[in-house]
């Protein structure tokens, strides 16, 4: 029986996100994500094949969906349910501290 | 786009503890619970379906796997994979505040 914490082991500093794979099935990812300070560069957009529920549990972000006027700003224990195809990109994480992200990847369907 | 706060609304004391659904897909279901110093009566084992990824995020719980000889306590971040029909128990929760946990529960196989 696989386990850990999540707040362990958060490095303070990072060249680029940290992504962790905790749990991986066929139709299912669970990972954790650590910023620190990183954003997407311009004109990038993710689009996953996948639908993805993201947590922040530390830290803050701010992401953008495309279509929306605003930024959505994430703080602990903040989720959104991100749907297959949804373009977003993060505009900024939090620069003063790490941002600990949790991420459950889904193949959604029957 | 569905979101909400993971931390929102945690009551301080509870007669029972309290499941939120906050994702249903037909393979997945992700879930809050809060527990305010409930444990499952002697004798009852939970004995699931579908696999769980559960972490406590708030709090503490003592949790008992068949066939091992110590408990598991779980703090802060503690992350355990729980295979089906692996038989747990949760001996106690945390009295002194409320634990809030975050279920993933996954049907697994193609």
């Amino acid at each position: 029986m696989n386990g850990g914490n999540l707040f362990g082991d958060v490095p303070r500093a990072l060249a680029e996100e940290q992504f962790t794979e905790l749990l991986a099935a066929p139709n299912l990812r669970v990972e954790r994500i650590v910023s620190t300070g990183q954003a997407n560069p311009p004109g990038f957009w993710y689009d996953q094949d996948w639908a993805e529920w993201v947590v922040v549990l530390v830290g803050s972000a701010g992401l953008l969906i495309e279509g929306e006027a605003g930024l959505r700003v994430l703080g602990p224990g903040d989720y959104l349910h991100i749907p297959a195809h949804a373009r977003h990109r993060v505009e900024w994480t939090d620069a003063a501290q790490p941002t600990v992200w949790l991420a459950v990847h889904h193949r959604e369907g029957p």
